[in-house]
């Protein structure tokens, strides 16, 4: 089949890539859209060794599921995380944190950009038919927006900022938007301003510094920049999130964490169910946050347009 | 009036340090015994440019309350922020962290290694008769310890880990023993381990490495080397909380903490009330951390003596 290759950093578009094959309890899936998020060009930057199929964005359908027919046919999204559903933090509930997991085009699983998938089916959830593919294709950093919210209570009275206006930092500011907070976004593209004006989000220059106002804080720049403004700009028993793919170690000034007495959370994958609901209800804008959509030809020079300044999502359609 | 004094980094002892008045809302107060903490030693290495007296912990006699007399002759132990209590963070109701705080023998307010201190009236607490002066002392870091139990919720069956047995590892350590926690402590001498021991508290020598094991990690030695392990002995979604004094900045592996979603706290001061009343039910054993008492003239001796491996709790009678 046609793929997008990673090796040694270095992608290549394949026709050759071997047919995945379901095996118990997986589902063979044809992809409709794949979408390229930052953990995918941080692979591509070296953060992590991985050889393989990259992508873990998509919607599909399921074109045969050997133990349960009842799939085929079906529109999905999955879940990115395979867990081996018996080490100590699967049987803690903690399944997306297994011990042994393989990650969908991240570690040991091929991804999504290619016309197939394998993935298990308890990883699956069904679009609803409200959700076209260009929408249901941000379920996943969707969901991953939602999990900060199953690691903090946010309440109206809340100030919150979230710190980049990007791909995942516009999901973040739409999903803290509906807890009624007072939300501000720190913002470096006029094009970014004018989608946040649009949900009436109030978008705050790069350059102002108000030190030590902010409740809640979402770091979604994944820079040492980023999280500088965070530590700056975060108050007394504040809360940090860290939600973004860090490459490499940045230098923290514990004392001013100790001394503030912070709370940095680092959050990553999140649920899929909530993701798929504001996606039914329309409750999130993503048409204005796709930038161009690509083949799988093409795939190279999207990894290189999604890699630019201020570039929202890059869509591939095998 | 005799004292210790800091500046440039250099201790001296002095006979001639200003007598302190009391201003309005303060009391004067005869120092009885004053105990040397980490941060006190990190002051002499430059964590923290201070000019005047040090010393933050103590136990002392109202000698003179102009606006409240009936404070007089009370034996009180202090807060250690002096709030101005008209900031964002006092109108709060975070007043440990006002914005234009003064600290006891840390910042623009002079210490307790000293025959008298002035401290507001608001941040005295009486100290109960059946609590001894010795005991007493150990108020100030008892509550840091309890400030623990005000940032999370510590579960019987959470597996807790104190990284650190000195001075304040102890104190943590005897104060998480009573959640009825799963608690382990890596120590590193043997004086350490046997007074966990008397508290069938259990010890783990530092060279253990078990991985992403425990809920809830304590790093309380401020060192890089703690930290690192902490890191590596936390559970996903684990919980660290910073409790030492940091000097400089540390290296952070944010991808590890995103990536795993574990939360870090800074915790500094805690709540005087808890620790007062766990003292006078003699739930915490602070003879035996108690390594000297210096006179006021051996001031410099103590710090020498306070800052060599090991070494837990050194105390000064003026």
């Amino acid at each position: 089949m046609r793929a997008v290759w990673l090796e040694n950093c270095k992608l290549s578009c394949v026709e050759n890539a071997a047919d995945p094959l379901p095996g118990e309890g997986e589902a063979l899936i044809r992809v409709l859209i794949a979408g390229i998020c930052s953990t995918d060009l941080e692979l591509v930057r070296g953060y992590y060794p991985y050889t393989g199929i990259p992508g873990h964005e998509f919607v599909g359908e399921v074109m045969s599921a050997p133990d349960n027919p009842a799939w085929v046919g079906r529109r999905v999204v999955g879940e990115i995380n395979i867990s081996c559903w018996n080490c100590e933090q699967c049987r803690s509930g903690r399944t997306r944190h297994c011990e042994n997991r393989k990650t969908l085009g991240i570690h040991d699983w091929n991804g999504v950009l290619a016309e197939f998938i394998v993935l298990p089916i308890s990883n699956l959830h069904s679009v609803p038919e409200q959700v076209t593919n260009e929408e249901a294709v941000f379920t996943e950093p969707l969901a991953a927006a939602f999990e900060i919210l199953e690691q903090i209570n946010v309440q109206p009275e809340d100030r919150v900022l979230v710190i980049g206006a990007g791909r995942l930092g516009q999901l973040v500011a739409s999903v803290l938007k509906r807890t009624g907070c007072e939300l501000d976004v720190i913002v470096r593209h006029q094009k970014q301003r004018d989608i946040l004006a649009r949900q009436n989000i109030h978008a705050v220059p790069a350059s102002e510094r108000i030190t030590r106002k902010y409740d809640i804080i979402v770091e979604a720049t994944g820079s040492v920049d980023g999280f500088k403004l965070a530590s700056e700009m975060i108050r007394p028993r504040g809360r940090i999130i860290l939600k973004s793919t860090y490459k490499g170690k940045l230098e923290v000034n514990f004392s001013k964490i100790v001394v503030d007495e912070v709370t940095l959370t680092g959050s990553r994958c999140g649920p899929f169910e909530p993701a798929l609901a504001m996606l039914a209800d329309r409750g999130v804008m993503t048409s204005e946050l796709i930038e161009a959509i690509y083949s799988l030809e093409e795939g190279i020079r999207a990894f290189q347009h999604a890699g630019e300044p201020g570039v929202l999502k890059v869509l591939i359609k095998p």
